[in-house]
Order: C-alpha cells, then sequence, then structure tokens
C-alpha cells in the first residue's frame, strides 16, 4: 500500500510547507507517501470551468485501482482510530494506492466525487488549504503509527 | 474583548510555532490576542498529581470574569460560522476576556472543565498540540473576519 497526496494549489507559506514535508518523510518510515500540488486553472474562467478543468486534471493523475479519498468539508468525519481501520481494512482488500485529493478555491466536480471511494471531513471548521494539508499529512503519519501500536498517538 | 490563549507545553516545532505567530499577529488587527505557555508540571507525579498542579496554575493565570472556552476532544464542535457567532454573543454581553486553554499531555482536572464556560472540541480527530495552537489561532482570526465579512474565509 501507498499514498500519493495530490491537491489543487499554489506554494504555500513556508513554514508550514515545511512542517507538512516533516510529516509525509515520517509516514515513508512506513509506507512511500508522495505529494503531488497541480497548479490551479488559469485564465478568465466561471467558478463552473475552473472545477471542470482541475477535475480532469486530477482525474488524469489516477489509476482505476486507486482507492480515492476526497477532502471534503461535507464528507464524513472520522476518529484518528477510524481512519487507522480504515487503513487496515484497504491493506486487507489489497489496495495498492490511496489518493488523497484536496481539491482546488472552489472545490471539486461532481466527476470527482463521484469517483471517490471515501468523502472524508476533517472537522466541521473551514481550514485553509496550506493547514488541510498539514493536517493530512500528520493524520496519516498518526494513523500509521496507530496501526502498529507505536506511543505517538498518546504523546 | 480580547483573547487569552493559554496552553500548557513545551516549545515546540519552530516551523508550526512561526505559522501560529503569524495568524496571531493577524488577530491583532481585530483584538488584542496573547499567548501564554505555562510549563508543564515537572518532577515525578502521578497523572492525577500532574493535571492537578497544572489545573491550578491555569486557574491562576484567569479572572472570575473570563469567559472560559477549554479545548477538549470530549466537547462540542463547531462551524467557523458558529465560532464567530459565539464571539458576537460574548461581545454582546460586554465580555472583556476570552481564554482558550490547552491542558497539558494527560488534559486538565475536573476543576477547570467545572469553571469552563464552553468545552470546544476541534474535531473528531486528534491531533498533536502544537497543531492545537496552530488551528485555535487561524480559527480565531477566521471568525474575526467573518464577523466583519471580510473575504479571507472565502478564499
Amino acid at each position: 500500500m501507498k499514498f500519493l497526496c495530490l491537491a489543487i494549489g499554489k506554494k504555500h507559506d513556508l513554514a508550514i510547507a515545511a512542517a507538512t514535508q516533516d510529516y509525509t518523510q515520517r509516514i515513508t518510515r512506513y509506507v512511500s507517501c508522495e505529494w503531488l500540488i497541480l497548479a490551479p486553472a488559469k485564465g478568465r474562467m466561471s467558478v463552473d470551468e475552473t472545477k471542470r478543468t482541475e477535475s480532469a486534471h486530477i482525474l488524469s493523475c489516477i489509476k482505476d485501482d486507486d482507492y480515492i479519498v476526497l477532502l471534503d468539508e461535507h464528507g464524513i468525519q472520522l476518529s484518528s482510530e477510524g481512519l487507522a481501520e480504515l487503513l487496515d481494512t484497504l491493506d486487507m482488500q489489497a489496495v495498492k494506492r490511496i489518493v488523497c485529493i484536496i481539491g482546488g478555491a472552489y472545490g471539486v466536480d461532481e466527476i470527482v466525487k463521484k469517483r471517490a471511494n471515501f468523502v472524508w471531513s476533517l472537522s466541521h471548521l473551514v481550514f485553509p488549504h496550506q493547514l488541510v494539508r498539514l493536517i493530512l499529512a500528520e493524520q496519516l503519519y498518526r494513523a500509521n503509527t496507530i496501526r502498529r501500536g507505536e506511543p505517538y498517538h498518546h504523546q
């Protein structure tokens, strides 16, 4: 099993980007984890056109047998233990790659929502995109430590 | 109205601390916001003794007329708009200071829970303390922009 974290966005605040990189590095002690940052759609476009363009780009990066987790405020919340259990289940199902998608400023098109295997809401709160990236990296790291019974989770 | 963010803890990852400082700086465009980081209890103590010592320290820093928000995973979740509404309400009630408390590694003693006016859970997820600080600063900033109808919230 490996992770691909796929985000539409710009380069971010260096401090938060460094912290995200740090957690990503820690995840790779357990499994491969890569980030792919896709550029936001450019040019004069309506919101719908932007979402369609960005969503086509997202879909071009994923494979048929990927398990897609879409981060969306209207999704289902998980506990950190719940995320670890989900990873356990996917591992038992021999899922090769889990792709976590963070959409652009306007979210993603319906076509990505339909392709998603799980729509995950981190919180009732709205976070800035850079913080979503950091939280995602930290939670994937945490879930891997939970799965191995390591002490990080109760620090 | 002003904010005091009160946390038990050590100095943290410099990158995340810098980002927290940045959001705190932005809050001060609207209202005063200070952080007070109290040292964790030292010495050989049981979990209960640690919580009691740290909680006594916390209580010594707050005033009778402070409105206390305790961050605790067993609390109630708010949306970002909900937080803005809570601040509006407290403003109308002429609350002078809101104190947001992030407990230590073992949480806080019952005495702080009883003193709390609101127990707030950021998410079903468990976050590391440094990330809780960052999220708190960002959400207080966000709530202030929502209250003033500024565009940040829909960035």
